[in-house]
């Protein structure tokens, strides 16, 4: 991607929720010198004095305060999954461009009225972070676009993580409201085997796990995707919090970022000492941005790409292994590891898409359509585990089908 | 189990096809004490004189002639696929005990004659080696049954190797034929899945991939299990020689030996100078036993038990991963590794169990009915894949479904 550091276009932000997709965000707005913070809205007071003293810029207690105001070229739309569809709205009433975080939103019905609110309001809508905009996803994607493997015909991806472990809002453990592994994680393992397969899925056949009666929503799944080319992937997701698959990744964490083995069990040892589902909410909420033990990650120690998981990409002609801070290349006469030179901004390659799209007229991939047929496949996994049959997508998941109507 | 090394109970073994399977089999024959073959049948001349050399036992062209033998007490069947049911019924007829080769035949209907000629005439039948025979799978299983971790939720197993890669004879590359990763390699994998679920497979779905022309049959699969208990299991294989998940078992190998990673794509270079299939087959004739670039395995340089690739078992409470040489326990409250001891003699555990179904009545976990419904999985596998739909066990796959009417 070109470097637009010391371009007189700067992408004048405001964010709209200073929760923790803000925080992992966060290092990415202060280190690409394209994005600059103009303004924020968050129901914390206490986070809107933090972001007022971090960044000289108002933070107001309303999206509507927000959007109106004239410095702000684009919102980036981090509120909480149910909100997404309205806060959406309201910034193409204001004529600003969109960064939505994922998912899109609960519904499919939302996602169409997203859509057709941006495309009326002339604004660009973007979706993510989202795993799929890493590094080694997208030259493993260029890798298969050269044609030296052929055509791909199956990708394994998996992912063991302590996600239901770490604290949660209430909503975040009820499916009905947008939570679990299948809105908030499967969200991300779908969007980069599709961004892989590189066709349109047409089937899909899940089952999911719900097992901790104290965390009544899904911390597991297995699912099949086939695609209209031919391949299938296969997904499998467990967020109990017992084996680590970063083991398979070098033990680089999720986040880039070295991972001490050692740590085995910390998410969990800390989730045993909160007594109440307010608790663990406040919990939360204290190591976010503006709470009493919020933490900045420090702008230097990735040193890795973001990634979710071990994935294996199966071509005719040879296997393709996403790593952080490479791609391992399987090919008939050998190996090669595809050194890439590890990140200076974090998932800057979001900040590429939505400064290519808002100055340079270049779709963005993560668009809202893009995020949509995701967002469609995560319902009928849903749905599948539920009927105990295939789901043929885009025919026989009604566009009203949401999470309330499946749980 | 209990040594019976120094017993004076010993098995007199008939080996019926002295191919790759005995040559696998044969350094447990060597080193188990319990056992003593005592007499061989194969069609190749060069075969029967080694055996006669190395055992100064007879080796007879047919297996009537060695099935009549009074000396010999169980017949191991170790001829190719299409030929197990009909050997099994020779040796009935002889009142031999029956150990034979997986996969046990190539239709339900067979199995079904299989388990009826071993019960008229009284004999045990037991099916292996299978990797379901494992010491690691075996202490998983104990450990699960201890009640500790709860109950199985989830297994996941992927096995990524050179399986097509590797010389075969024609059939074995003929779905048709019972050739192909279903059925020599999804043998294993169900099979280990099916003991670590610990409860009867009620559903399947699946996708089969057969992507080399040169090798027309199925190379790599992906499956869903469903279980009675509500378990449900991903398991995954690819035999095309490119990625080699042993990477993730500490670079020891299936037969329990370590790994020489730098030895990538030696299969396919191998297979590279074969001109047809005679030489193909000829190539592996001349690596099996008889032939004059066969090695005899090393009896003493297994450092670890034999495996299939990656498994990890979750349950309520914590997960589970058999190892090669240890079984890596994940609670709630810190990792352990179960370390076992090294193995003594290869696949000893297949011995334990002819041996105390022989001579101490105990009840074989390997019988007909178990491998019969390994096998149904694997026809289902292949019937779901090509009717792109779930096939429900035991209902509606005919008992005449073979692998002739499936592909």
């Amino acid at each position: 991607m070109p470097s637009h550091a010391e371009s007189s276009h700067r992408l004048r932000l405001g964010v709209v929720g200073l929760g923790r997709a803000f925080t992992l965000m966060l290092p990415t707005f202060l280190a690409d010198r394209r994005v600059q913070l103009v303004g924020a809205c968050d129901p914390r007071a206490q986070a809107r004095e933090q972001f007022e003293r971090d960044f000289a810029a108002p933070a107001f207690e309303t999206i509507e305060a927000l959007a109106a105001h004239d410095n702000v070229d684009a919102l980036y739309i981090a509120s909480p999954h149910q909100f997404h569809a309205e806060h959406t709205r309201i910034a193409a009433t204001h004529r600003k461009h969109v960064l939505v975080e994922k998912p899109m939103a609960l519904s499919l019905n939302e996602c169409d009225r997203m859509i057709a609110d941006c495309a009326q309001a002339g604004v660009n809508m973007i979706v993510g972070h989202c795993h799929s905009f890493d590094t080694p996803y997208l030259r493993t994607r260029e890798l298969i676009g050269s044609g030296e493997f052929g055509a791909v015909k199956m990708i394994q991806a998996l992912n063991y993580t302590d996600y239901l472990q770490r604290p949660r809002r209430p909503e975040e453990l009820s499916t009905a409201e947008g939570g679990g592994a299948v809105f908030s994680q499967a969200a991300h393992q779908v969007d980069v085997v599709r961004l892989l397969a590189g066709s349109r899925a047409i089937r899909v056949r899940a089952a999911v796990g719900n097992w901790d009666p104290a965390r009544p929503t899904e911390g597991a799944y297995t699912a099949t995707l086939w695609f209209e080319n031919g391949a299938f992937a296969s997904i499998t997701y467990n967020g109990y919090g017992y084996f680590d698959s970063d083991e398979w990744m070098g033990w680089v964490g999720e986040m880039g970022k070295p991972k001490n083995p050692e740590a085995y069990g910390k998410a969990r040892r800390l989730l045993q000492q909160v007594q109440s589902a307010e608790e663990e909410a406040q919990l939360k909420a204290e190591s976010t941005y503006g709470g009493k033990h919020y933490i900045a990650a420090a702008p230097d120690n990735a040193t890795a790409f973001q990634h979710f998981g071990p994935i294996i990409v199966s071509c005719e002609g040879g296997d393709l292994r996403p790593m952080a801070d490479a791609v391992m290349i399987y090919r008939p006469d050998g190996r090669d590891r595809l050194r890439l030179e590890p990140p200076t901004v974090p998932r800057s390659e979001v900040i590429d898409e939505l400064y290519l799209a808002r100055f340079c007229g270049v779709a963005p991939l993560h668009d809202g359509q893009w995020a949509r047929d995701t967002l469609e496949i995560c319902l009928a996994m849903l749905q599948s585990s539920d009927e105990q049959r295939d789901i043929t997508l885009g025919v026989n998941v009604a566009t009203t089908q949401s999470c309330e109507t499946l749980s």
